[in-house]
């Protein structure tokens, strides 16, 4: 098994470090001075050294203001090491990658996990359990890095979820970047009722604002790198808000919004009450690329590699 | 103690009837035909016949369009007994209870507590266990209904909010019907995403969308029934999105809305975490009403009732 080389040991690399040495794996990695892990290699350039001699696969988790600084190093300590990341967003990462690196043999990644706690200390090996994990299937998608990359998602114990960056990024922005900008008006509504309102909060407004509890800076991060998708999405929720206003301001009726937003959710938890049917992929096949996307399209997960098969999950 | 009678027994009717028992509390009421239980009275003229008969509180149950055909009833069997609510705006049951009842000794009531189930069975006898439970405090409220649904509210575990009608339905447009609106938006926005999205969706959006699990018709009737609140509330969130949009567009930049979100949320985990002050306040006193409102206003909340004393908690 290929050792894997984890830069940057907060929530998320702390986490895979942990879960893929679960998996038997070889980890060894780079963080700030405030870990304190035998794992840890005294520095970026020493960690990446050290994996362009054991071939390691790198994985770049530090976030997206960073990467750049960390790709420079990577060109010039393994630039032949396979690679991956787990950052948030995957246009603005590919985009570096080919700049800094263009022979590069990468393929993006990002497991959809996460809790309010920063930091290595609240890494966890069980943190990606059963969560989607996307690894980026572009038509220019190296085939070693992508295998590499679906590796280490399954062996950390995720199901791959394939598709291009620019599907991820749409996707994401609904999902997971609305969700916090949507919390953060919320918190800021809430908290502008002063301490009754917030005495009053219960489980509505303390499970819509939970996501506000992560470090701001994080946040921000996330939110701000994937700034054309997002937009796009809060213009859809500006647009729906905007259409319940008016229609409390005139009839006084909410039930399209209401339930459109209960439809929403059935969806979702169909979706994960769903039965599924095995689809095994050729990897080989000239079009495995494009039934990996029509898999991730559909809501669908590879949970295994089998030699050059990959074993997909189709909701039924 | 006084008896209790319980009209309408849904999952906070329900969950009333099953805390007041277990306070020792004689409790019956009055449901439709979906509820198999010996304390459910055939009718609900036949439980409101009874509840004079015992001189117990009565406690409306019921959605807010149905409050006024209930009353109609309780104005025919039950006139003289203490009357309170636990329905989700204030403003409107007052206005129904002035225009059927005008001479009705009434303390409005509304337990913030809740989950996505609905109905009899989802009831439980500890859901209100150390949740705010708001007994409105108005200037015309009745001493004896006041004391009595303060009584029902500590008995099923909760502790007193004591605040007015008005400022009740402001606070609960802010941490609650807001947040059940947002959550319909996020919801739609990310469905809308396809079942690529939905299988993304991770923490943040499983939490932001939880209560559109729930039965649109009751979030209906609530979101609603509290038209000129929410669509000050809805009005200051589209405020704040529109803000967002607009710093993301132009600068790119999110901090504003991120850090006020923060600190929104930190200031409800401050309030949670607060050491207490005890405040004893004489109920006797001319000045009662408004200490109490005060206590209210500061996040305090009566954790119980010493004879003519109502003993206060303050966050420090």
């Amino acid at each position: 098994m290929r050792p894997v080389c984890v830069i940057g040991l907060g929530l998320i690399g702390g986490s895979v470090l942990r879960a893929a040495a679960r998996a038997g794996r070889t980890v060894f990695g780079a963080a700030d001075d405030t870990v304190d892990d035998p794992r840890v290699e005294p520095t970026v350039a020493a960690a990446l050294a050290r994996a362009a001699a054991e071939d390691a696969l790198v994985v770049l988790a530090v976030p997206l203001p960073a990467v750049d600084e960390v790709l420079r190093l990577v060109a010039e300590h393994a630039p032949n090491c396979l690679l991956t990341d787990v950052v948030s967003v995957k246009e603005p990462v590919a985009a570096a990658v080919a700049k800094r690196l263009p022979d590069a043999r990468y393929a993006g990644g990002h497991p959809m996990a996460g809790k309010s706690m920063s930091g290595w200390a609240a890494g966890e090996e069980t943190l990606f359990d059963g969560a989607a994990w996307v690894v980026t299937t572009d038509e220019d998608t190296d085939p070693a890095a992508w295998r590499a990359a679906a590796d280490l998602a399954l062996d950390c114990g995720a199901h791959v979820v394939p598709t291009t960056g620019s599907e991820h990024d749409a996707a994401v922005a609904r999902i997971s970047h609305l969700s916090h900008l949507l919390a953060a008006v919320l918190a800021s509504t809430g908290a502008d009722g002063g301490s009754l309102a917030l005495s009053l909060a219960a489980g509505s407004f303390t499970d819509g604002t939970r996501v506000m509890g992560s470090r701001p800076e994080l946040v921000l991060a996330m939110c701000e790198g994937n700034r054309g998708p997002l937009l796009a999405a809060v213009d859809e929720a500006l647009g729906r808000l905007g259409a319940a206003r008016g229609a409390l301001a005139s009839t006084g009726g909410l039930a399209a919004t209401i339930r459109a937003g209960h439809e929403g959710r059935q969806a979702l938890e169909d979706l994960r009450a769903a039965d599924h049917e095995d689809v095994p992929i050729d990897l080989t096949d000239p079009e495995a690329w494009e039934m990996l996307r029509d898999l991730g399209t559909a809501g669908g997960r590879v949970m295994r590699l089998d030699g050059d098969v990959a074993i997909g999950q189709l909701p039924a």
